[in-house]
């Protein structure tokens, strides 16, 4: 084991992707203490129970009063509240540095919460599992995934530097990116793919109250299909609110295009849907 | 193995599914011998070479002319024109059937082509694998998987009761649906989800050629939800077309979901939003 990155780390927000940075720098000897606070306080006792947290605080003020880093992993919308609550507590020299899935606007209002020798380094961690709460954090989340960092002109590069150094060591392939590039960028590979999956059960469910035989026939490719619009809605409600701007751009990219296929069904062109199949097969084997 | 079903069983199209069902029911001992016709003369000596069929014929009215059984695995915008050569040259109680993924229009037509004394019964094996010609066929591919038969008012009984023998044989769980049901459910839960991912690839392609970093960034949840726009171009150009009218019912039904969709992300309504999204959830988990 190496020396350690940092001393004391605070999770505020002990839930699946908290929990799993505090195990993973755990397990990689690169923290040696970490403090975590969460508003449900059975969730709070669960990851001091299972060693996911060393400490637990009281209320966020106290979790982040003594600490190196203080991570947010708290649902995107409550962030920028959480920082101004504790922004006044927070330790001369420390960095906030958050695992939220939308950047430019938390990044910019965090940056201006933050005091005079404190850090704002905004993050988001491609990691995830479909279960939640500390109980279903685990050390190795991270591992060979990306984290995004979203540094500023105003971004610190020390502060820059650290985190980097942590997301590292919790086994993450560490890109940096603008706040605004990366919001355009997840509004089209996961923003928009999320809004089209829950409208499209929307409309097979609509179907299925005619048309009984649906529901028996439902499984199988539209499963698959359809399985990010299980996704915890009040996550998804915060990442469609906070990136409105950015995905109003690609729901009408893709209003656009689907009212065309849609049109050329109705007219029967089959040149042109042949054409349209074969470009998006194309499109997609190039993407990927 | 017990007694065969049928004697000869002729496939026309030895592709993944016609190949198939022909190792399936030969593997079963359901049938004595198979003949199989396909266009591309190279598939075809390598159906034969494979022992995927018995013997090739040098063209369709061959290979119908001494069958029991004619399984049609062409596409399926292809069927109407093989049936219509082929009809004349059925020998006297011949039973044609075939594996089209679209059955009202195809069905009504080749229930007028047949002479009497022959007897037509629509099929839709629900099974495939992204890989296609006779060197993809395996005998399992029908294994425990649905076959939906679309007997009409016309079907012969006896016609019906063999091909769901068949079927059977290949180790398929059989329904029966009408035709157009059959169309209506296919649409919602086939066909929509695979325009509505057509049309992501392209929105997303087209914001790609904006913002580089997305083609970095496609992969994971982009990648799953769009495999199904990898599928076959002239196959689904032909199911847009033959299933055109319960398609437009759901495209439109898709088409106002998300306009509703879009309308509350632009006037940022958090409340529906959330709404929205859990009752897809709750949809989705209660369709699976």
């Amino acid at each position: 084991m190496t020396r350690p990155v940092i001393s004391t780390l605070a999770v505020i927000g002990v839930g699946l992707i908290g929990g799993s940075f505090s195990l993973a720098l755990k397990a990689a000897g690169a923290v040696q203490r970490v403090i975590g606070y969460d508003q449900d306080p059975a969730n709070l006792a669960e990851a001091v129970r299972l060693g996911v947290i060393d400490e637990a605080a009281a209320d966020c003020i106290t979790a982040v009063s003594g600490a190196d880093v203080v991570f947010l992993a708290v649902p995107v919308r409550a962030m920028t509240a959480v920082v101004a609550v504790c922004a006044p507590h927070l330790p001369a020299g420390c960095i906030v540095t958050d695992g939220g899935s939308v950047k430019a606007e938390l990044v910019s209002s965090c940056e201006q919460l933050l005091p005079d020798g404190c850090y704002f380094v905004g993050g988001h961690p491609i990691a995830g599992t479909e279960n939640s709460g500390a109980g279903a954090s685990f050390p190795e989340l991270f591992q060979r995934r990306r984290c995004v960092l979203t540094p500023t002109s105003h971004t610190n590069h020390q502060a820059l530097k650290l985190v980097r150094r942590l997301w590292e060591a919790a086994g993450s392939n560490v890109e940096c990116m603008e706040p605004l590039t990366h919001d355009r960028v997840f509004a089209a590979v996961s923003h928009l793919p999320h809004l089209v999956a829950y409208a499209l059960v929307h409309a097979v469910a609509g179907s299925a109250e005619e048309e009984e035989n649906i529901l028996a026939f439902s499984a199988g490719g539209f499963r698959d299909f359809t399985r990010i619009a299980s996704s915890d809605p009040s996550m998804w409600r915060d990442i469609a609110l906070m990136n409105r701007l950015p995905l109003l751009t690609l729901l009408e990219r893709y209003q656009h295009e689907f009212a065309t296929l849609k049109e050329k069904v109705a007219s029967a062109d089959g040149v042109w849907l042949e054409d349209y199949f074969t470009t998006s097969k194309r499109l997609r084997d190039e993407i990927i």
